[in-house]
């Protein structure tokens, strides 16, 4: 590119640090941006000012909601939470259709070494919401990964006084799963969770 | 997402329109852009405005420049003019590193039926470059579509009368192409321009 464009160069260089993109994308975005001045780039720049201005993280729940707007865990029209690491996380179980609820982000998982980790996670924002609500369940959607399942465990005893029901997301075959590949720790849960065949 | 965060859908939305990707990766994009306010939102916002702001296509040679920045066609410093289709092709040959010198992008393709899309096209500017400067050559390196020979062959007359040298790009095999694979086109081109073999 021309010398005295710069601005554009630091467009690329910002561009190509987005997940799944790398420079040639990233020029390729670009260029398709400057073709679209007025369509793409200024509609885009004030996206994300709108964003960077209007969306914080909910201090409660670890949603994202608007500056000057209620978050939805302040209403009380629910009786289950589902308790996910991330915002991600929540985001795949909202698309799925399966639950529709409301959700608790806390932010990450458990790291045994770190305190301070341990603060920054919304686990006593939890406890909270569940004595102050007329929560029925709390289920459990952390990963099946050690971290996850720290997490899952150490959230169990914190909630240990308030006598809620605490429910976890079965280990099992992944479905499309074959035998063959799969690891002793998931064959081990699939025979331990196994259940009857109801036939139709 | 919650109810109350209509800004980010908007995002995902616009993010969605970039070349290469989807709704899906939008998202994945939007998560990654709100973990990192400080870091990438506010920046990519800044940039996008900036490019917005300041980069405006020269009139001259339909190459990218500073709002209140000389473009570099201003220089005389150049005997040889590439003339492209669009920044992208000027882009690929930049970064091949096989011309090191001054573009002009004449921003698309002659439409035949369109006469307006030839006003559009800088062509009459070309003319006025070539008589203006001293150039020695003035290469053509419009695409092997018909499109793109139409107009490097419009090209080629609106130049006659200045008498400056006109090349175009040589038509044969891609690297890397297999002859069983050609189209007669390409094959033909190949056989008309076969040269003598130099040994080492």
């Amino acid at each position: 590119m021309s010398e005295n464009t710069f601005e554009i160069e630091e467009l690329v260089k910002l561009i190509s640090k987005l997940p799944g993109l790398g420079p040639k994308s990233a020029r390729r975005i670009t260029l398709q941006l400057i073709n679209n001045r007025e369509n793409l780039i200024k509609p885009l720049a004030q996206a994300l000012g709108n964003v960077y201005k209007n969306i914080i993280k909910c201090q409660v729940c670890g949603n994202l909601k608007g500056k000057n707007r209620d978050c939805s865990c302040m209403k009380s029209n629910f009786d289950k939470i589902c308790v996910v690491e991330n915002l991600g996380d929540m985001l795949v179980i909202e698309n799925s259709g399966i639950y529709k609820g409301h959700y608790h982000i806390l932010g990450g998982t458990l790291n045994s070494s770190d305190q301070k980790n341990k603060d920054a996670l919304l686990i006593n924002s939890l406890v909270n919401r569940v004595k102050k609500n007329s929560i029925n369940e709390v289920i459990l959607a952390c990963s099946a990964t050690v971290e996850g399942q720290t997490t899952a465990h150490y959230i169990q005893s914190s909630l240990k006084d308030t006598k809620v029901k605490i429910s976890k997301l079965a280990l099992g075959l992944p479905v499309g799963g074959e035998i063959e590949y799969l690891d002793d720790g998931t064959l081990f849960s699939a025979f331990k969770n196994r259940g009857p065949i109801v036939s139709d």
